[in-house]
């Protein structure tokens, strides 16, 4: 069902299916420091992302009002800042229907934030109760919803609400919050001016408090983290470990692995979990002790990496959209379960079935409109029992956690972390991708003059294999170092590649590449590429001529193909910030 | 047999066999420009390596004077130069035994080149006959051989002698001319000067006539070649064509194809070929026939690539070892015959087997000593049936030229070209890698602060896959271009990965990266990654601006692992000269 035409790239999410809402939300997220503040967002760690969430997430229930406000905020504010540049675009306005309806809207919402109401009485309007805001659930008799203490008639946004009538029903009649709440509780003043707009009356307080009574934190359940995590965002939760435990083992810890969330943490029972899988239209199912005693069981040694990580050093070269990762948004396990080629084979899956391309993997974590998490990798990966795609359901030799996929998880090795699917509930054996927004729309690279207006996201493969990548993790960068008796610096980090191909070297400079040192490769498993899943770890004392103060660190890693790191950020920066692979580089004091 | 051990890269070969002295010889050639002037080579292209191919052959023939004179060479010459590089390291000298001796006879050697004499009569010495010069062809009848009418008494080099007493004895007691040869004709007025030293008669002109009576130039019956191949050596024959034909068409044409020969061409009876393969104590053999009946026949499109391609440009950072290549060591082709998988197969090799680990190819072509070219494949790679390694007998579906492997050459698609052995007469299966010099000492990469002195063969990985890369074929560098009536710029090039990646993306800049152009992917086959073993061609019209009269154009590309290649030559520098995959820039002057 088309709607509205929102740009290209977003064109695709409203055609597949109305209920495909969240995927176009999810694209509009807007994620900067920047842009944070000009909606006055909080200013605790990851606050900014979810305050960011749940604006966008207003789309989905609220209807265009916000969206109209953030035009208006484009078009009179910074032109530099990230949400105008989302916006900014002909394609996305040119196209959008009844624009110049939505733009009057705009213009007469409020320029800045202002204190927030909702939740108060308003004098001049009359009281309803409850039950007379529940008859207004159909266009006809108006819609009306609540949020606090406040009640509104939110028609008007009806025709506009990019996710259609089914949408906006399910806050119909009822309070909005419950809705809010699927991506964190909110107190933006921005988003509540505009809900301000429409307000027509108030709740008595013990009704608004009953509208909420039952109301629950849809990530009020997901698990206690480590406190060494560091999040980038906290709902959903999205977290990495300070760079310097990365290198204290080769097998990286579960609690401090990085947790890439994108929805909250589903709840599932061991005993009821099933595997459905969708092949030539029949589906079979798996429970999870089918899938521990009637494959073989293999172990696999992986390194799983977020496309994003090392997005906060492209960031420095210009914005882009996409959690402030640093460097540790990686991690190397080992991971127990049976290969999904062997599953797909006793399904009655033929390795050279022409019409089989992809196979497609959906969470059992899911959004407001039940669409689940989702991403395809290609067939070939799948069904080669080379290619070591588990079905694990133990990490590092213990029972999966709930952050890393609880109760089974596909593990995709040499394979970007957003195909690596958590929660796994179902498999489509498919001719096609998945059509998911994380597959079509999100995780892609482009040339570093494709911006928001002119991405085609069509027009690029979706990331699966990963180029290789080093890091340094320790000295910390802007640390103060003290050097060996030698002069030397102790540095020490990871390298990583795609595809199963081992780092056969990693090259550090204290001179700007006048000089290169190989570092030593501390630990790396024995497996052979191009099979090589697992990370390297590497060290070196690296002279430093006496006298330095300050140095800046290189390091660059080369695979089994020889391929090597770019040297910048610059020639590589993309609009959603992702495959961030230039030499590291950081800088330290010399103590004295 | 360890003879001599001259530094750390080189006792392999010493060690492997005393008839391994080719593989030495060919590390000590020296090749570039600087020591071509200094050695007084011809300027016509390729001589310069002809020359110093020639010079360095003599060591296997005449013994260690020219390694003698060359040391002198370097310690009293340039200490930049590239021969000082080569020779300079204590681990070379400290390891040659008898070092003093060969240091006296050094100081003794002349220091610039003096005018050729050898083929003319010196009054001052005696005339023998070539009886007589027969009858000297032990040590203790003294070592004699002859070149042109001069006559010669190399018995002080006997011991020295890198090969050993085998190796001179092909010479004792009959002229150096026909070994000489094998590395093409020579009047090389240093490589002469030395040999004069040791000058004790002459010949009658009438006997040094006969002496050479039955010489044959051992490239006599190499293939005619298409005059527009541009050659970087003519004997072995290497050359590439001119870039521009190389985007004519996505399959290279067979005579247009670059050809890297390391040996004469070997001459091969179609009736008599066999094919041997050694595997667990067993040898089988198969003739063409064989080949081509026994086996399913396929075609497999892969490109093949020099890993030495583009290393002209590298040269442009720091002097390398081997030849001037240019951008066009590299072509695309259908390679039809057997799967080497089949093959391995239909003799009892078992896809698991861990004692198998390597697939080592030998050629038919070979050196003096009977040494043939060598190279060898990771089993993974020979034993997978989607690997497409082919023995070929047919390219472009023609039969095999003389000069690409005929009848039989293996294609290992995806792999640099050192390891597509040509005129294929041998596998073995086998636990290692082939002991060749090509497979242990010569195709590995290096960071840039690694010189001769320091380089450790052992610690580096053969030159399997290659990374990624891509060139600008048109406009040529340096070329006055015409605009398009839109102010664009057309250029057109090719694009290539090893490792079956795909290439996904090519992008150009006018700007010193700038703004970023992504060109037309203009042909590319439909197989998918990761066994996409083809070339891409691309073209763009690049926007110039206006009033632009010189303009430097950038070209990279970005493979289905999202590899890119790396910026600059600076840091990926390397002391043989390969893997040479930075952005490819150009300068051309726009006409007014």
């Amino acid at each position: 069902m088309t709607l509205y035409r929102i740009g290209s790239h977003k064109i695709s999410c409203f055609r597949t299916s109305a209920s495909r809402i969240y995927p176009l939300l999810h694209v509009l997220e807007l994620e900067n420091q920047q842009q944070n503040r000009q909606y006055g967002g909080s200013k605790n760690q990851g606050g900014g992302y979810f305050n960011r969430v749940v604006m966008m997430r207003l789309f989905g229930t609220l209807g265009i009002g916000l969206l109209a406000h953030q035009v208006y905020t484009a078009k009179s504010g910074d032109k530099d800042s990230l949400d105008y540049q989302v916006f900014r675009g002909k394609s996305v306005w040119e196209n959008l229907k009844e624009d110049h309806r939505i733009e009057n809207l705009a213009r007469n919402a409020p320029k800045k934030a202002q204190k927030s109401v909702p939740s108060e009485k308003r004098e001049d309007l009359p009281t309803y109760t409850l039950e007379e805001v529940l008859q207004h659930t159909t266009m006809e008799k108006r819609i009306w919803v609540t949020y606090g203490q406040g009640v509104y008639d939110i028609t008007d946004f009806i025709p506009q609400h990019p996710g259609g009538s089914e949408k906006i029903s399910m806050a119909a009649g009822s309070s909005v919050e419950p809705f809010w709440m699927l991506y964190g509780v909110h107190k933006n003043p921005n988003v509540l001016a505009i809900l301000e707009k429409y307000r027509i009356g108030n709740l008595s307080p013990a009704e608004a408090a009953e509208a909420t009574a039952n109301m629950e934190d849809p990530y009020a359940r997901d698990p206690i983290r480590h406190p060494a995590l560091k999040p980038s965002s906290k709902k959903p939760f999205n977290a990495e470990p300070p760079p310097t435990l990365l290198t204290e083992s080769f097998v990286t810890p579960v609690d401090l692995f990085y947790v890439r969330n994108h929805l909250p943490v589903p709840e599932i029972s061991e005993n009821d979990y099933k595997l459905e899988i969708h092949f030539q239209g029949k589906d079979y199912s798996f429970s999870l002790d089918d899938l521990k005693t009637k494959f073989e069981q293999v172990t696999v040694t992986a390194t799983v990496m977020c496309a994003g990580n090392r997005r906060g050093e492209m960031t420095e070269i210009k914005p882009v959209k996409g959690l402030n990762w640093g460097h540790a948004a990686i991690g190397n396990a080992t991971w127990s379960g049976p290969r999904l080629s062997d599953i797909l084979r006793y399904i009655g899956v033929k390795e050279n079935d022409p019409s089989i391309q992809h196979i497609q993997f959906e969470g059992l974590d899911h959004d407001v409109s039940n669409v689940p998490y989702g991403a395809s990798i290609p067939f070939n990966k799948a069904i080669d029992p080379k290619g070591d795609v588990v079905l694990a359901y133990e990490m590092n030799g213990e029972v999966l956690s709930k952050d890393h996929g609880f109760p089974i998880r596909a593990v995709v090795p040499g394979t970007v972390g957003a195909r690596n699917v958590k929660w796994l509930g179902r498999i489509i054996v498919s001719d096609v991708e998945s059509d998911s927004h994380w597959q079509q729309n999100d995780y892609k690279g482009f040339n570093p003059s494709v911006d928001w207006d002119t991405v085609d996201f069509s027009k690029s493969p979706a990331i699966q294999e990963l180029p290789v990548i080093s890091a340094i993790c320790s000295p910390d960068s802007g640390s103060v170092v003290k050097l060996n008796s030698n002069s030397s610096l102790n540095m020490k980090g990871y390298a990583w590649s795609g595809g199963g191909r081992r780092i056969v070297r990693v090259d550090v400079t204290a001179d700007s590449g006048k000089t290169w040192h190989s570092a030593n490769i501390t630990a790396q498993d024995s497996s052979k590429e191009p099979h090589h899943w697992g990370w390297s770890l590497w060290s070196i004392d690296l002279p430093i001529p006496q006298g330095v103060r300050e140095v800046e660190l290189w390091a660059k890693a080369v695979d089994s193909a020889y391929n090597t790191q770019p040297e910048t950020f610059a020639n590589i920066w993309n609009l959603r910030g992702v495959l961030g692979n230039a030499y590291h580089r950081i800088r330290v004091q010399v103590a004295s």
